[in-house]
């Protein structure tokens, strides 16, 4: 069996938290594997969500007007930008397969979480110069959306009073194809902080058990770019 | 005519951008017709975007287990929020109607508005205890959602590599639809960095005038709660 690369992307304020368990089994079951496992814990690293001008070592090219995305674009393709974020970007090139764990929060990515692909996810690195989806850089690798609710998966249909869960997940989703990821299908876990012990027990074991295959699992369809208007 | 209280809730990392000018032209004609107009510059705030242990003054209740939106709902009782996020609960209490004016970010909001939502909409002030939407306490309010994109609009539609920009706005508005505000029609700026100079200013005609009759409008219908399943 292949050795492969696992990036876990790590999103929650409590180690002892459901998202904490999430992340704790999947690295566990990786390396049991034989797998590299890589974690980036953004609450602990007190990740920068923010994208300013300390993004970029040195002058901004145009110092008199800052366009974060040319400035960002310029600062990769000269290696001048931002230490955590170059870390951040080495462990993105090394993976094969990058797993996002984090509770949901506004019906999307907490916003540490939202930094880390602001900022990472920048011109050049991911997408840019006509090179997105499979022509992206990135094109190849893979992404897992593991994430939890507070609400019930009832609250998550189309007549439910936050919609269809597949709504929430296509920007989430459909932006990380756009840097050429393919993505598998999300391991959604709906409100843990609200079920029966033996009920989270039974999610737990059945992590565990997709845990297994992972590594083989197709990505789910995504349309090809040729089949698009634009 | 009603003097009414506008918050501007701000976020690009340069004044002189498009959002910039948005923001400026805004504060400016609602001024003009004599409102109150309140802006949080966030980047210039450096604000904070993370949800942690910080936002709470003194202890949290359970020391040994960390639960972020307990923890927020239990110090907002007990006004023993971070002094920051008090101060925009202040603004958004004194508030008629709130815009957001940002540049789109991977679909969704710059990570440091997202964090703005994530800290200041917290258990207690916007929700909870069975009441949200027309029963929020912040049910009345208006909120409108004022931002550029980088792709023109071709991209946005249900066959464009985007998807439906009704999609991407769902989540967006939905859930300040379940702190009880009532909606605005979005005001979207596609692309204003790749068109001509004579678009850009039809733009910021069209912004002008929609300005002036703002405070008069009225929100789009949103299914309301007894619709619902649950
Ligand atoms: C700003 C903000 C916005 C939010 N927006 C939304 C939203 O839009 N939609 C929505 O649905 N929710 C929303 N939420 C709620 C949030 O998504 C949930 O609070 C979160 O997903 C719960 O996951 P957790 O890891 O924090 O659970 P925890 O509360 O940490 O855990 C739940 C339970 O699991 C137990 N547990 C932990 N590990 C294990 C294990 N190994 N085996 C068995 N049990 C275990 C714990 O003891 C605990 O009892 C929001 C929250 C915040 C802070
Ligand atoms: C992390 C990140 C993620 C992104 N994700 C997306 C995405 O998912 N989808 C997407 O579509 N885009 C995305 N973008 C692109 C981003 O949305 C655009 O760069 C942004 O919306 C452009 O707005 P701006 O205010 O920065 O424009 P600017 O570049 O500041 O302005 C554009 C032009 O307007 C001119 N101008 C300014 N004021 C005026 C005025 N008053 N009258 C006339 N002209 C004026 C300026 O001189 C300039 O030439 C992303 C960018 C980043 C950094
Ligand atoms: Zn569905
Ligand atoms: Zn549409």
């Amino acid at each position: 069996a292949e050795r492969k690369n696992i990036l876990m992307v790590y999103a929650h304020e409590e180690p002892k938290s459901f998202n904490g368990s999430m992340k704790d089994l999947a690295v566990q079951a990786l390396k049991r594997q034989g797998h590299n496992v890589e974690v980036s814990d953004l609450y602990e690293m007190n990740f920068e969500p923010r994208t300013t001008k300390k993004d970029i070592k040195g002058n901004p090219k145009d110092k008199d007007y800052f366009k974060y995305p040319v400035e960002a674009g310029i600062a990769f393709a000269n290696d001048n930008l931002s230490d955590d974020i170059k870390a951040e970007q080495d462990k993105v090139r090394a993976a094969n397969l990058i797993i996002f764990q984090f509770p949901i929060a506004w019906g999307s990515f907490p916003a540490i979480m939202k930094g880390w692909l602001d900022r990472v996810l920048c011109y050049g690195f991911a997408y840019g110069d006509g090179k997105f989806m499979d022509a992206s850089p990135l094109n190849g690798k893979k992404v897992l959306l593991s994430f939890t609710t507070g609400c019930p998966a009832e609250f998550y249909t189309n007549t439910g009073l936050l919609g269809d869960m597949d709504i929430l997940l296509w920007p989430m989703q459909n932006n990380l194809r756009f840097c050429g990821f393919d993505i598998l299908a999300p391991q959604i876990v709906y409100a843990p902080a609200h079920c029966e012990e033996k009920d989270r027990d039974a999610i737990i074991e059945a992590w565990q058990t997709r845990l297994k295959g992972l590594i083989k699992e197709k990505p789910v369809r995504f349309i090809p770019l040729e089949d698009f208007d634009k």
